[in-house]
């Protein structure tokens, strides 16, 4: 396997564009990826494209990405949907990855797009309990003390479930939750690109809207819209006007479908541990962290899952301010998946774009001066006790 | 890149099965392919996962492969749910192959599974229409002459306009499509998998209700439910209890999205001239060949596309007898779509489970003796005026 560069990156702005298509979407985060890198639309020889439920919102259920980029010149090359609901689109970027690490392609494109508002309201938070096994749902939403229907949200229910389970274990409180949400909502607030532009305070946060306890409104990320786009190259292909990003490690892995996992047995962690071992680099390496914060609690999960802190000091890191702009390892810089917008399908890829950015040093207002070392987490689904799918990686500047 | 081997297969019968879960059928299939590979649960390394319309059918829009394959115990790598119409499941084996042929692993599984069978008798129809971009559909069936609605589906209206096409331009008439009805609904008399168990004579198929002129019920593929599963490995993996199945070639493309193309410009011709080259054999080096007659006069349009015969002798090589069983290059000796059935998104790995079991030499009675080198096409969706995805495979017996 040879090395593999991310060489462009395109996204559009996140949040509700009730007047956009899926394929207006696309258009313009590819369009933006491709300048970026400076290849034209005939030297891209694969794509990959992530999507997760248009079948259901926009009733597109099949040949998705040739629908969406038939515009732009790119087709007659292999052209491979791809799903794993909200890792839809670090699944579409590790296949890229594979497609040029592997000699077979010079030159790929990996797509993530979703389209989730939609005259009705309900639709995306329908189409989203599709996330699992639909077989299972009522046994998983039991299993979580949660109830369908309402306001709530088949996933949101999941991680309040979590959240509980967390803050019996280690002691985090509410209101560490809240600080996650603070701490991303000042990071998007300088993201031109993040769905929510203001940053938010505490009070703010813990008085917003109860949505299920203990998660109120600003813990939980958004319905939006939205598209990103990553090139990936063999390294003559790469652009000369900017250091080098190298994909260290992209590893993807899937729930083991069974319930009561212990932590070596969840599939991030087994992600993570495979990546740390392929790259070379581990949870004291990164200087740039972006991961799955789908709601406020999995934040600090995750700070545990993957190996950034021990087991139930997930809390205790984000207090300490390490994890926050100036700290030691910013996540979340983008402003993640709460303030950033979390079009399903096209999270993975704009974890990607925010990472490159702050590796080629143009990520603005939020730049991490010196940041060399990047970690990318993105979860999708749910099957049996876990994510039915992760995608660790692992960039490096070079 | 590595040699790759078809080291098992396993696929359901075809046709209605509406008591039967797209997990219950995927089950079936994998289980099948495993044992035949003689690899257990916890050899496989990657799992690629087709489907095509479950998101519409069943309501299970996301995680699919995830949902259908927990019972296996072979979840915890990575499952890529993929999806390209009609050509799903050779979507699917099509990157099973190129992770095997990276190097990356050593045994993968593709699968393809399908449900199309609902109470509501219009679901399947309805949710098909979804093969062309939703936005040009319109378009689409008025450049074709074709109505939506009633009893017509927007691929047989397709099929139908290019069976009128290739009567004006080739001079073969209705009896030359009822003919490939005839010869594959007596080559799927010999498949038990197959969906129709008898054979019918042209009068039988002529007289059949027409469906969009001059296509008769019988000379289009019907609604069914069926799943097809095939175990891929590097060589030091392979069965030793029969001849090694080596993938010489397996090449998808895209269409290109645009409208009157040229013979050179249709994906399934750009798929076959790269398949030939990078195999190193040709049109006339095939003992056995599946391909995708979702309708009857698409077979005779393939075998030009394919440039199995020269352009305009379609008919011609149909009514030579070389493409019946006991003819010089067999066609769809499993029944084909039309007889075998087409449950969409498992079609492409029925295929290669034919394919192989012809090289094998256990097809029992629609063996075809000394079969050596063997074709499979599969088509799916539709952009501009092609298809929207389409991958050849060459399979050679070592």
């Amino acid at each position: 396997m040879r090395d593999v560069y991310v060489s462009g990156v395109g996204m559009t702005k996140f949040g509700r564009q009730p007047d956009r298509s899926l394929r207006d979407l696309s258009e313009d985060s590819v369009g933006t990826a491709m300048k970026d890198a400076g290849v034209l639309a005939s030297d891209i020889q694969t794509i990959f494209f992530g999507n997760a439920i248009a079948g259901l919102m926009t009733g597109q259920e099949m040949v998705r990405g040739q629908s969406a980029l038939r515009g732009l010149g790119v087709l007659g090359v292999p052209v491979i949907n791809v799903e794993n609901a909200c890792a839809s689109a670090s699944t579409a970027f590790n296949l890229a990855y594979q497609a040029v690490a592997s000699g077979s392609v010079d030159v790929a494109l990996a797509v993530g797009s979703e389209k989730m508002s939609h005259p009705d309201k309900n639709r995306a938070k329908e189409a989203l309990s599709t996330a699992c096994d639909l077989e299972e749902l009522a046994e998983v939403e039991a299993r979580m003390g949660a109830e369908a229907g309402g306001e709530r949200s088949f996933f949101m229910d999941l991680y309040a479930s979590t959240a509980r389970n967390f803050m019996e274990k280690s002691g985090a409180t509410a209101e560490d939750f809240g600080r996650v949400a603070v701490k991303n909502r000042f990071h998007g607030s300088l993201n031109p690109h993040a769905q929510f532009a203001g940053a938010v305070t505490l009070e703010e946060v813990m008085g917003s809207r109860m949505i299920v306890d203990p998660l109120t409104l600003f813990m939980c990320s958004a319905i939006g819209d939205g598209s990103a786009a990553v090139v990936l190259t063999a390294g003559d292909r790469t652009p000369t006007d900017r250091p080098r990003v190298r994909v260290a490690a992209t590893v993807m892995r899937s729930g083991l479908g069974k319930v009561g996992l212990e932590p070596h047995e969840m599939a991030g962690r087994r992600a993570a541990l495979a990546a740390y071992e392929i790259s070379g680099y581990g949870p004291n390496d990164f200087h740039v962290v972006e991961c799955h914060d789908a709601a406020a609690p999995a934040e600090l999960v995750l700070y545990e899952e993957l190996m950034l802190c021990e087991e139930g000091e997930g809390a205790a890191l984000l207090r300490s301010g390490a994890t926050s702009l100036g700290g030691r390892m910013p996540v979340n810089t983008s402003g993640g998946l709460l303030a950033k917008g979390h079009p399903v399908g096209a999270s993975g890829c704009a974890q990607i774009v925010e990472l490159s950015d702050q590796l080629w040093g143009r990520a603005g207002a939020r730049q991490v001066e010196g940041a060399r070392v990047a970690l990318a987490e993105n979860g999708g689904g749910w099957i049996g006790s876990d994510s039915a799918a992760v995608v660790v990686t692992v960039l490096e500047r070079q």
